[in-house]
């Protein structure tokens, strides 16, 4: 009541991922309205992304308009718009219709792509996984090998459009390869005449010492083997040094290949170029223990576009750091609002790393609590359908792991956003 | 056994809509070999296809992989290609990659596009619904044109972007306009700030007396009243004359528009113009009582691209009719193959009309049983998670259906394949 009659504090948030959702969740404050802009009208929960490129999970599982998420929330406002830059002097944001917001306070949330390190010509002949479309994309390029392999009377072009390449052994290469070898030897198998899907090479290139590098060596080393076992050849300390439409090299060697996907390297958004603030080689915005731009304690940058150390180290650009920093937002702007001193530093707690190997194998890493196999892979599956948004979704996500985990097959493999197959 | 190493005779089917899947079901025989091209991976259940467009379903929910479906019938093939003519002297169908495929039988049930009837033009301004790219293409544009609504300030544009246009009041015409109407007053209200959704304008434009002329005119009534309670204004006997980027014209009233759709009309495949043979004006071949292409027996033309008359009309193209064609036709193949004298001529027998009216009504008409409202929406329901194909998709599409019943909310509201939005 107290602020009856008073203009509200302007916030605006760029950006409906993890750190935006979680900031706008908890600032709930009489007298503050938001305005949250995306590019996109959907939030998407990216860690269960490489399942739609696989076939497993359906685009509309695992993203929810932006909208529906705050409709009850009368003083937050969604646009979908793009952001062209931000004016620190005159406190505008800038979209690319021509309007301009203005904003008391900015948060600046807007994630990274996949990057290729100087080499963004790579980029038409290994997509990589950061949106819906880049999945759909993917599952169709999958999903068009196997067809054009079944056309081809040629042995040799034909075991080209069956070799399958994942570069970069993070999380996302590891989940990709071991679903693209479920897809290939248990969905497949009984579907084509003239080729045999089980004979497909799978291939998971690292440029490292080794798979997983978040995990200890231990896990990393079970990963591996479980890799191995779904029949997915793991090269280690394998450099890409070119791809190209007929494959790749690794310095000497040639890959022959016609379907490579990328997920070795993230670029976070130009948010830094925005700000005109220092950023560092992956292009985040580097920010202060509050998380504020240097000189400017009313722009915050959260997520995987900001770079903060803690122990000598940069926070983690997952899911879990995104979403503690924007509720360590919402706090310094809820404590500045009610005059209080403002809190802390940010401080990042770990909360572990999971991976999954395929449809029944998955580990977990929490401290010194290590856990493999099928039960990581059950727990894996809880907590994810935990974290999803809504009742639907929760119970569809739920139905279609169930299904594959006891049929083995994959169902959402549909080839759309083309006419036919190309023919070239 | 008696077909031990005998050549098998091979049967050419093109199209995997119900009427080449119903053909090939039946068609076991162990003298025979079948390959089934498509240009699509998928088939896809077109009787839902509105509730993907009206964002209710998901695309994987209506649509399966084609080769799964016949996995385990060892002498079924597959085949995504495109077909682009038949030699039906030397008795093969043409591939557009160049290849040819030789045939005994021959198969078309390709189906049918929409059609403008001489005004291809208007397809940029009023998109029609035959494939999932055509559902999510109507998806984004309405969801698109809720938020371009949102950011507009000129209140005449703005109710613009807000009125939405269906043309034609068949069952698929009634069904997009009843959920549309559904979303604008039920599901978006509480999401938007700027706009009022309730305010939206719903017309569903026939250029007939009536709505869903297939129903008798009792049921006729009845969803008339039902779709102007949703919010629907009807319009009848209004022939549109012009349609643009700006709206459409019926006579001299003009209609502002920025959303129209298309569910007037359509028009065969060039089935008749491979085979050179007499089309009606719909483009459908016309076929001869056992569904051959008069002089050949070896070609049969099935589905909405076939026309045959019974009792003075024309059978409809439903799904019904297409599957009963189907079944037919491996009837006969099945009976030449043995030696046996040929069926009666093909006879179809209607099994009713259904349709719906938004989320919780629908009409039914089986010879003199009608039924309408609630009731007719479950049964309409179970009817149609019935003809589903396979576990995981009833069990889905039940969840969906009941989630969107219960709660009143559209959930598959993602616009995709775009950047952004437009920006003119």
């Amino acid at each position: 009541m107290s602020n009856e009659g008073r203009v509200p504090h302007k916030v605006v948030v760029v950006g409906a991922g993890f750190g935006g959702l979680q900031l706008i969740h908890d600032l709930k404050h009489p007298g503050v309205s938001i305005t949250l802009v995306d590019r996109r009208n959907h939030h998407l929960f990216q860690p269960l992304l490489y399942q739609v490129a696989t076939t497993v999970l359906a685009t509309s599982e695992i993203a929810w308009p932006i909208r529906h998420l705050f409709r009850d929330r009368d003083e937050v406002e969604t646009l979908l718009a793009e952001v062209v830059g931000v004016d620190r002097h005159a406190r505008i944001v800038k979209l690319k219709n021509g309007a301009s917001l203005p904003y008391d306070t900015l948060v600046l949330a807007t994630g990274s792509r996949h990057a290729y390190f100087g080499h963004d010509d790579w980029e038409a002949h290994a997509p990589g996984l950061k949106t819906l479309e880049d999945a759909t994309t993917i599952r169709r390029r999958v999903l068009i090998a196997f067809e054009r392999a079944e056309l081809e009377p040629d042995p040799e072009i034909r075991q080209t459009l069956l070799t399958f390449v994942v570069i970069g052994a993070g999380a996302t290469g590891v989940e990709l390869a071991g679903m693209i070898a479920e897809l290939a030897h248990h969905t497949l198998p009984r579907e084509f005449r003239k080729i045999d899907t089980r004979k497909s090479r799978i291939l998971l290139i690292e440029g490292g010492p080794r798979v997983l590098p978040a995990f200890s060596p231990t896990l990393s080393d079970y990963a591996k083997q479980a890799l191995q076992d779904l029949g997915v050849e793991v090269l280690v300390n394998s450099q890409v040094t070119d791809t190209g439409a007929e494959g790749l090299k690794i310095g000497d060697t040639t890959i022959a290949s016609r379907t490579i996907i990328w997920a070795a390297g993230v670029q976070a958004s130009p948010a830094a170029r925005w700000l005109d603030a220092k950023a560092d080689r992956a292009g985040r915005v580097v920010v202060q223990p509050n998380l504020t731009v240097p000189g400017d304690e009313d722009i915050f940058v959260i997520g995987d576009t900001a770079m903060v150390e803690q122990d000598g180290k940069a926070v983690p650009g997952l899911a879990p750091a995104a979403k503690q920093q924007g509720a360590y937002v919402a706090k310094v702007i809820r404590r500045r609002l009610e005059g209080k001193p403002a809190p802390a530093a940010f401080k990042y707690r770990h909360q572990g790393n999971l991976a999954t190997i395929g449809r029944r194998a998955a580990i977990i890493e929490y401290g010194k609590f290590r856990l493999r196999g099928s039960l990581a892979w059950w727990l894996w599956g809880i907590a994810h359908i935990y974290f999803l948004i809504g009742t639907r979704s929760r119970f569809a996500v739920a139905w279609s792991w169930l299904w594959i985990y006891l049929s083995g097959l994959q169902s959402a493999r549909l080839i759309t956003q083309r006419e036919t197959m190309r023919e070239d």
